[in-house]
């Protein structure tokens, strides 16, 4: 098979594998060309895994009624129809792990990769061309997809060799979350009081980490968490990642912002929004003070919803859409998993493949 | 007609107002109790104006096919249904311009306001308790409608009394993106490089007279429009609010991309995003240096676009959500038009009512 684009410019953003509509890029395009050939500047990969992101697996999980066949043959269908696995409901993807099979002429001496590493994607699926033969598994706890197919990485894509060691499986549920731990240190400073809305999930741990290193002994940490019972909170005051630990529903604002108000005042310095869920806007905006950054990193966030929520309560807080990039984010969100112990044991035990 | 809530607890952000879903706030709700009357925390306008957001008026106006009648049905029909002029399908509002009625007791003291005095309400339609009897006239081409009839503010609302030295229906076109005259100051600094998208748009002339402002003799700001011909377009190079002009379809990202990549090749600092049709996010990161920040403050934005979009092409950027509402925006905004003997003229030109 060879790629339908090496004879022609071959874009570094990708833009020459859009089919439709005319003069889009990768990601807002429909479909995408997924014929799983490397263009010159392009690299091919086999594919083993998929991590949906967690906002699309929800959708799609409650879609298929939690049912792994149903939401395999989601997937398939997803990939043959568009070329990517871009959820057209969220607008999310994920990312993948794989082999290198071939990297383009044109980059082949310009990149530190070779043929047979293996990587992780750290740019979304909703953007990257896809090939699938066959789903092979699926955890629907974790949103882990087992497949056979190929994957093209653009020029200007992003992706990290794995790191030996850490297990594979355990990295790439790092990796999927990589852009909030390295920008929690960006957001905050000594003294703060931070409070961060589904610290439980995945982001939420990491960014209370980062956030508690970063606030030190005179800062505060607060966890929001849907279960205070559940593992991943109680990991959260045992391993000192957060200073209290907050149950409730997110989505409910005046409940939220009643129980942070009776032990933050002063509200949030910062808050840091990692929820699957939708509707959170106003709880996270609720719970800042005038003057303070809210830092949305769940992609189920509604830009309406939280810029209205903000000018309807007079709040002046700034807004940040979360960045699934920063420079150097693999190495800081790996890092962080080494600098905690029972953070590591924690992903291990949930997500290490036995 | 008495208030249904007089007797009962009254929230100072409205949550006493909501229908459903219970538990909801104003603005998240899908229906709100609009009962013209006070509650003790509450100020009850008459309405002269509302001034629809523009997102939502375009797409009114097209869904009713620009048929002044039509569109007016439709806000009715969304009063009728909501008890507020929330945009279902945009999720935005806009505001109202009107006369003090009456001023809850428990508030009659506390604020600078008396009965009978003109205002402007600067919170969202989408959240406002609106009333309405009649819709009397409709100007397409500004989105403003004239009506009959009554809305609640609350506590928690803000408002502006309408200034003297400015036309009434200007100072209101001029509130409406007040927001973004008091944002860009707090991001641009001197020497900077600043692109305005939808520069010829209502609030993208407003951030281009403030970054010029700011950005000072050393700084630069690039303007872009979508027809260079056009007066507001034209006004930009003739008032200096601009250094450059540049035309395209701000959808179409390489094209922008390319123009300004040959105009500023380091690329933008900050750019301001103030265009109001939907998939112009890619266009803005393209625009923006890694390490520059991007402010969108058009209500099109989205918000999966904009956090993949980054992700996809690996721009470490910063990405901030408009907020309606700053300190002290109303007077801000009304100043920068005061400052600007041209602009202040283009806007009496065109909003001004003979």
């Amino acid at each position: 098979m060879t790629a339908p684009t090496t004879k022609t410019h071959c874009h570094p953003l990708g833009a020459h594998r859009v089919l439709e509509p005319v003069g889009a890029m990768p990601q807002d395009a429909w479909r995408i060309d997924n014929t799983p050939a490397a263009a010159q500047n392009e690299i091919l990969c086999e594919v083993d895994v998929l991590n949906v992101d967690s906002a699309s697996f929800r959708q799609i999980a409650e879609v298929c009624h939690f049912d792994a066949g149903r939401i395999g043959e989601h997937i398939l269908q997803t990939v043959r129809e568009r070329g990517k696995q871009h959820n057209p409901v969220t607008g999310s993807g994920g990312m993948f792990v794989g082999r290198v099979l071939e990297i383009g002429e044109a980059l082949r001496d310009r990149i530190d990769l070779r043929a047979g590493d293996r990587i992780a994607s750290l740019v979304s699926l909703s953007l990257t061309p896809l090939h699938l033969e066959a789903v092979r598994e699926i955890d629907v706890a974790t949103g882990r997809v087992w497949v056979r197919g190929m994957a093209i990485l653009f020029e200007s894509g992003i992706w990290a060799r794995l790191p030996e060691d850490i297990d594979e499986n355990v990295a790439l549920a790092v990796l999927d979350v990589a852009g909030a731990p390295a920008q929690v240190p960006r957001l905050c400073s000594p003294g703060q009081t931070v409070l961060v809305i589904g610290a439980a999930g995945k982001s939420g741990l990491f960014s209370c980490a980062q956030a508690k290193a970063r606030v030190g002994a005179t800062g505060r940490v607060i966890g929001l968490v849907h279960d205070a019972s559940a593992p991943p909170a109680q990991l959260l005051e045992r391993a000192g990642l957060v200073d209290d630990v907050v149950e409730a529903d997110a989505r409910r604002a005046l409940d939220v912002s009643g129980k942070i108000e009776a032990i933050a005042p002063q509200l949030a310095d910062l808050t840091i929004n990692c929820v699957n869920v939708p509707g959170t806007e106003l709880s996270s905006i609720l719970c800042t003070r005038d003057g303070g950054t809210i830092y949305f990193f769940s992609m189920s966030t509604s830009f309406t919803a939280a810029a209205l929520g903000a000018e309807g309560i007079g709040r002046d807080v700034t807004m940040i859409i979360g960045n699934g990039y920063a420079k150097d984010h693999a190495n800081i969100a790996l890092q962080t998993l080494r600098d905690h112990p029972a953070l590591h044991a924690y992903f291990n035990a949930k997500y290490k493949k036995l």
